[in-house]
């Protein structure tokens, strides 16, 4: 397939691997990028920016294709070093970075000196077109399906993606709610140049993380996430547990009185403790409504390869039978 | 187009007009038929089952095709007649019905025996096997994004329907979302036989409602609607006015103390007045997210050719172009 994206990002197949903490590692980023995908390593993941360094050298030991960097921009007062990460990433020669969180802006400068292309997170059409006049070259739109920060609109990509369409003229690609061959043909043909998968690539033999996470998003339900730091407008998609049942019964008794500090030991530190130590009860971990659509651990080349295999079939044949009777 | 839907229901097209309460007239449902689609009157919209019987004559006269009436089972304890509704439906010689709310079981015998094909509106994965289980004929799998019940879940589209086409062997339509050929493509991608739209037929020339609705869809984005009566665990999508905020204002003070007589100012007896008198502020009523994807007024026959030309497009053109480059 070629799209707009494959052209921008010189990968063969439309398909990304979202940023996530903890688990975009470069194993999973080599693999996906292998495949023909574009992996991505987790920039915060890293402790220090040398760390970064280490993680994209591996990368690189592991795959010669195309592969990039999520650097969130997080909204806390005490930042990581940004700009000592953003050294990392350009003396890398990375070439495609994924921004999410705040707006990219300060960084944009930087990044593009090193023809690196960035694709910005975003979950509204306001996000999106800001990403876009402030000179991103992609947009990652994501809807309110997305395991980890769908935003506070809750708008689903059925109405995103076509609205993206009518008002970007960037490329994009469909993210949150992300499976299989359905999932990148319906994205396509509501505008999208391609798709972002998170939760999916979770579940997959490269994926770095405890077999137990792999397991909880297989037996988990369409039914199984639920929506916390609602009343902070910072809301989090996660899989729930019984931590996350917990703190959503403080949610309900504090309502509007709700301090992060009253949840600090459901969301802080959580990371580690479940996707390399698989306790699975540990605390809030996102994972995506998509869990629902997800029933097996594939390696990420016959991931790929069966949902390039399976879209081609379905736009050759349902999609064409359909429409020649 | 030929699917499952349009062999089951006789129609030309795949597109469904949902039941919609003061909206669903003989006018309406008349000229979704007439351009191929399948119209719907609305059964408890008519004052009793002789003013359906009247209604459902009408429509006669408007159309020689087939044209379907949506029957809400209530989940109150002072019913209307149903059987005297349903008896009008029959006698008029309907051949279709697509049925809401509460579970059909008690009313499919009747229209079965009638060789009335069955339709079952469900929010869920639980409530689709279900009516299949009791023998509906299909199913309107409703998503998230859906104007008026949505349910409690809130699983959107892309979610819902890939697991719809895993589960269930009965066809089924997308309902919820849908706008334009990319929300028909896009479903069919995902596994549906064809879409119901809602919304986007109120803002028709043929819709007998007040042009102040239509002027307040067309002006409406994706960001107006609200939830409300989520509390009573009987949560209504709904275009945002003062009346919805002044609703929603009552519900965050009395919380989990919040009954139903506390907000019947905003929620009893309102489509008259809105639908037909043109009061926009007398309270709350339905609309989908999909409003934020309406920017026109055509006539039903304008927008149903628009759809399928612009769908044969995306097929033939965007998404062959795409797989076979």
């Amino acid at each position: 397939m070629k799209t707009r994206i494959t052209e921008l990002l010189n990968i063969e197949h439309p398909i990304i691997q979202g940023g996530m903490h903890y688990v975009g590692y470069a194993e999973l980023a080599a693999a996906v990028s292998n495949a023909g995908g574009l992996g991505i390593i987790t920039a915060l993941t890293q402790q220090s920016p040398s760390d970064l360094s280490e993680e994209i050298s591996r990368c690189k030991d592991m795959t010669n294709k195309p592969f990039g960097v999520n650097l969130t921009i997080l909204p806390t007062f005490k930042d990581p070093d940004y700009p000592g990460y953003i050294k990392a990433i350009i003396e890398g020669g990375v070439p495609v970075v994924e921004t999410a969180g705040r707006n990219p802006q300060e960084v944009l400068p930087y990044l593009h000196e090193a023809g690196i292309k960035v694709i910005h997170k975003c979950t509204s059409i306001r996000h999106s077109l800001k990403a876009k006049s402030i000179g991103c070259d992609a947009v990652s739109v994501d809807g309110f399906e997305c395991g980890g920060h769908p935003g506070e609109d809750d708008i689903p990509n059925m109405i995103l993606l076509p609205r993206a369409a009518d008002e970007l003229e960037i490329p994009f690609v469909a993210s949150g709610g992300m499976a299989d061959a359905r999932s990148l043909v319906g994205s396509l043909a509501m505008g999208a140049d391609g798709m972002n998968m998170g939760t999916r690539f979770m579940a997959t033999k490269e994926a770095p993380i405890h077999e137990k996470v792999k397991q909880a998003i297989l037996e988990a339900t369409e039914l199984d996430t639920r929506l916390i730091m609602r009343p902070l407008r910072n809301t989090e998609r996660v899989l729930t547990n019984v931590a996350v049942e917990r703190l959503l019964e403080k949610e309900r008794e504090l309502g509007a009185e709700l301090n992060i500090d009253d949840i600090s030991e459901e969301v802080m530190g959580v990371y580690p403790r479940v996707m390399i130590d698989g306790d699975m009860d540990a605390g809030a971990w996102s994972c995506g409504i998509v869990a629902g659509l997800i029933n097996d651990i594939p390696s990420c080349e016959e991931l790929i390869n069966r949902i390039m295999a399976e879209a081609e079939s379905l736009i050759k044949d349902r999609l064409t039978g359909i429409v020649m009777e």
